[in-house]
């Protein structure tokens, strides 16, 4: 069995670095704090007996060695980077549960047939470098290397000279370490495990995500002259959208129809002054492809509806496209056998959220396990899960790995 | 009659003065560009023989001697302020028509037996220095002299030490120079006359008006993993209510209902973050006190049930009230019977915007004249009025002060 004091001690350490006063981590990728981080995580791998190889993207592989020197690794990881201000769990977890099991392997002197493998994906958060998980997208060949290397942060830095300024530039060709098998555990980063009181969420597949720009041009004009008739209100114009865009998803709860604005902008905003302009950002998400393209469509026609009937212009770029992934059916089955022999609570789900596995599953069989996450809150330095909650799931990955190992 | 192309000519040179790329003029309250233009004005009026006063908080009294030396003045004005990107109408305009009366009676070598007299209110635009309209509110005693020498710019510096630096704090106390009649020329700000293809606006009032400040608490939450019925969605709430605020205005037509939210924020608005937090401005006005109280009510029962039924937290602050103002009969009907008497087409019509005569009204009879803005526009670099609109607003306030100041 794992240690539970052993798996949260080394996850409050890590959360030292960086340490935010509200209590949670702010580890930017590629940034001088990432690279201690990831500095005691090599530290401690080697410490466990790892070896440690680094692709030329920064992506860590540290690989606990097996029997049989032909046989590709069973592997898992995540991230170490943050959001600016993030908690201690998300990504972390899933790479300091992987260092867990290799440690639970040691202590029970088990060898595996197959080596055991953490692997740390750079900049996941995207909060950095765009897009987010753009080194497992290099790693499946959605990215190329170059056009990751250049990416570059706000004070123009790019992704290839921060790496190098770390000494995280391993020559290592990206994707030539191939995995048998991916795992990656992660928080859940929502209610739902919470809400219906399980405890382990067994990751079935990806909801399909789409990203929008929207920009609405209405007529600016002074609000106390101007008779109700006569506007061309563009922010009149949006709240209509959004309500009904926020409808529209309510209504596809059953197929996990989700609508999200998250950002909303008045260029020139004033108190006496009707928004003539306005830009916002727009978040789709569905289970299904027939889902997500049905959404798409009926957001895109109460768009242009709305826009005819309030007098305003609108225009719409689709700036991101993830299309609705399933995880691998054995992958699945593995982890649903051990967790339903656990005697842990469990239900098997889809993730609302992209993770590197998405990335991974495209190149290798994948999937993913989730613990809850304390009030759904995520991505905010109150992310939390209880000892006892990353204890679970650090031991659900083990048996996991362990069993995939020495078959 | 006047001097259409003189008076053309006057407001396109004051408009050189902070003139903008665009085609407007910035010349924020107080500042240098401000001096410039006052003391521009200053040196047209002595030349056409005028008597120049200032008083504390920087208001110009620009008085045409009448024959009767204990007549009180028949009184014009406006202001030389803009907005930042502001056009060269707004204000000027009245500014300008009043030096224009003054002109044509020296042209046509009239004697008055009451003064006629130019006013320059400082700071009506309340861009630089809020409240807004705050040296007239001194006037008439809304505000103590105090309260406004001390409101501080974004950069801290003292309306008080603004005034002094360039060197229009004068010495005559503030409401001691009285009118017998105040008549306020100004731009419409709005499509109204334009549209209903009238020539000129005989101002009987101006709506009632209230600001607000909104602020809306929802849960920030993750878009991927939260499902839409576990969210508190601070700017889905906020939608509808806006939604529906536009809604309860637009049924209120009759009474020139009007609602505008002119500003909305997210602070820490994410492209995949349900917001959590965002604050609002809400400007609500209509033309009785009645249907201000109405309109009001309605807003606040709205937001109150939205706020119930998406699970959100709102706290609304109303930060200014401003009344419904009708105007003295009297100088109404002297401007009507002028209007009337010139073959002007003409309506009678309610102020949508807030204006120093405003103020004026609670200490002196008063009333405004409009002329249409072409396009409605206003507080905008592209605000126009045509040569033969600037004209015809300028012979009207002509032959109402005439008559007015020798009767
Ligand atoms: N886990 C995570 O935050 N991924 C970023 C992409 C998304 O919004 O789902
Ligand atoms: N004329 C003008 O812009 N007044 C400011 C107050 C208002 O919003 O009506």
């Amino acid at each position: 069995n794992i240690n539970a004091q052993r798996i949260w001690n080394t996850l409050m350490e890590m959360g030292e670095i960086g340490a935010t006063e509200a209590g949670g981590s702010c580890r930017l990728a590629l940034t001088e704090l990432d690279r201690q981080g990831r500095d005691l995580f090599v530290q401690w791998c080697r410490d466990a007996g790892c070896e440690i190889g680094i692709d030329r993207i920064g992506n860590i592989y540290a690989r606990r060695p097996g029997t049989d020197p032909d046989a590709l690794p069973i592997s898992t990881g995540s991230h170490l980077d943050t959001q600016p201000t993030g908690g201690k769990f998300d990504g972390i977890y899933g790479c300091l549960a992987g260092l867990e099991v290799i440690r639970t392997l040691n202590d029970e002197g088990i060898e595996t047939r197959r080596p055991v493998e953490v692997v740390i994906w750079t900049n996941e958060e995207g909060s950095r470098f765009a897009p987010a998980m753009v080194a497992s997208g290099v790693y499946s060949g959605k990215f190329t290397l170059d056009y990751a290397l250049n990416q570059t942060d706000a004070q123009g830095i790019r992704l290839g000279d921060a790496l190098k300024t770390i000494g995280y530039d391993g020559d290592i060709e990206v994707g030539a370490r191939r995995f048998a098998k991916f795992f990656e555990l992660h928080i859940e980063q929502g209610p739902v495990l919470e809400r219906e009181d399980e405890e382990v969420g067994v990751v079935t597949g990806v909801l399909g995500m789409r990203w929008y720009d929207v920009k609405v041009k209405g007529v600016s004009a002074h609000a106390g002259p101007t008779p109700m008739s006569y506007r061309k209100d563009a922010l009149g114009a949006a709240a209509r959208m959004i309500t009904a865009m926020i409808d529209l998803a309510s209504e596809r709860a059953d197929e996990d129809g989700r609508c999200t604005v998250g950002e909303l902008h008045i260029p020139k905003g004033s108190r006496n002054v009707i928004p003539g302009d306005l830009n916002f950002t727009l978040d789709l998400r569905n289970a299904t492809l027939d889902g997500l393209e049905a959404i798409e469509r009926d957001a895109m026609a109460l768009i242009d509806r709305i826009a005819a009937e309030t007098g305003v212009e609108v225009a719409v770029e689709r700036i991101w496209d993830s299309p609705p992934i399933a995880f691998d059916a054995e992958c699945v089955a593995a982890v649903e056998k051990v967790v339903a022999k656990s005697g842990y609570s469990y239900r098997r789900m889809t993730s609302g959220a992209g993770h590197d596995a998405v990335n991974i599953s495209q190149v290798a069989p994948t999937s993913m396990i989730f613990v809850p996450s304390v009030g759904g809150i995520s991505h905010n330095e109150a992310e939390y899960s209880t000892p006892e909650q990353i204890a679970a799931g650090a031991q659900i990955l083990f048996e996991v790995m362990r069993d995939e190992a020495l078959a």
